[in-house]
């Protein structure tokens, strides 16, 4: 297996190339670090951007919603589909608005959606979804329902191509006069956490927070 | 001026409906909370999802990149383009994977993008998508260069219809017989806030962060 996506017109990374990387490893680390991907689709010769939960498993993400929701039906037709993971991490406060911008990792993805109707295959993605989100939760839970699997439509999308842009700047880049004027300029870090579990109404008496769910509380994206 | 977005066939939110506004107030208010929109658009028959900086004015959203960049040229030769905007607020945990989701605050605005070349309509433009990333900052530094507004490429987006989906579950919502299992569940809020401003090198002797920057520090999305 290659370890890294190969550079075609499709995913190549056109603006600020010096950040552009192609190696699995990144795109996967950011893909793995997300939560939500922008997935985009053509409706009515519109573009769209649905924001989507999703999971990773090998080459293949897999994107989830209800059966007969909109996205899942345009993306059963389709043979083409992009989606969009970006994370930002800080502000770059430069001496100047021009050379002010933010650190990220950003991740394009694009691939040939197919749905997957298999129970079992449809079981396995959901169990990637969730586990994505709640990493060792799905073996605490009961089986999924006949009704649930029905209920959900399951989008796998393997991955064609990918590019990721990392931008770390641990100073803003300014302009060469600018460096003497008395304006302050920096970095501000964006903190993305969960914070700490708050109890649902209707608790079984006694029932405590479990260790999966306890793993969750303070961690950062 | 209508406090609503008309709903159309383009706008109107298909899945869970009753998590749907049209309300202006609300597609402002996470329009404005949000640090990056991803815009949609679409090249060679290929819907693609680019994550850019914004910032609105009224009923118009401003966004910008390299005048030469690839998302500039496809918006300003396209009458149709969409973005969405969503905001995490937390995972929403329930007794079974299926009624675990997240709450979020989410917008979809779809406009007719045109290339703002004027130059104080471009500066204005500038103003508003600084303004939107450090409110206060853009009087605290030098105006922009000609070279610099040159290289910026801005597009104009007006709304024409927009729609918000926000969930904002207090409490995960279980299938009955689920509530008597001895499973925890609950919220867990995501939090998305900036941390402490980091100095920068090369900065002149005693120079402090200004109010503007100083006002960013610990503020929540």
């Amino acid at each position: 297996m290659s370890a890294e996506y190969e550079v075609s017109k499709q995913n190549k990374v056109r603006q600020i190339r010096e950040k552009a990387v192609y190696d699995k490893q990144t795109v996967h680390a950011v893909l793995d670090a997300g939560l939500i991907a922008h997935v985009g689709f053509i409706q009515d010769e519109q573009p769209l951007v649905v924001p989507m939960l999703y999971g990773r498993d090998g080459e293949t993400i897999y994107l989830h919603g209800a059966r007969k929701a909109r996205i899942i039906r345009m993306l059963e037709q389709t043979d083409r589909a992009s989606l969009n993971v970006t994370l930002v991490d800080a502000l770059v406060i430069a001496r100047s608005a021009f050379h002010s911008s933010m650190n990220y990792r950003s991740v394009t993805v694009f691939g040939s959606p197919t749905l997957v109707d298999d129970r079992e295959a449809k079981l396995h993605a959901l169990e990637i979804i969730s586990e994505h989100m709640m990493p060792g939760r799905w073996a605490e839970l009961r089986e999924p329902l006949e009704k649930e699997i029905k209920m959900t439509g399951v989008i796998a999308l393997t991955i064609d191509a990918a590019s990721a842009k990392i931008s770390k700047k641990p100073h803003p880049e300014d302009e060469e006069e600018d460096y003497a004027t008395p304006v302050w300029a920096g970095i501000l870090p964006l903190e993305t956490a969960f914070t700490e579990l708050v109890d649902a109404d209707r608790l079984v008496e006694g029932v405590e927070p479990s260790a999966a769910v306890r793993a969750l509380e303070g961690k950062r994206l």
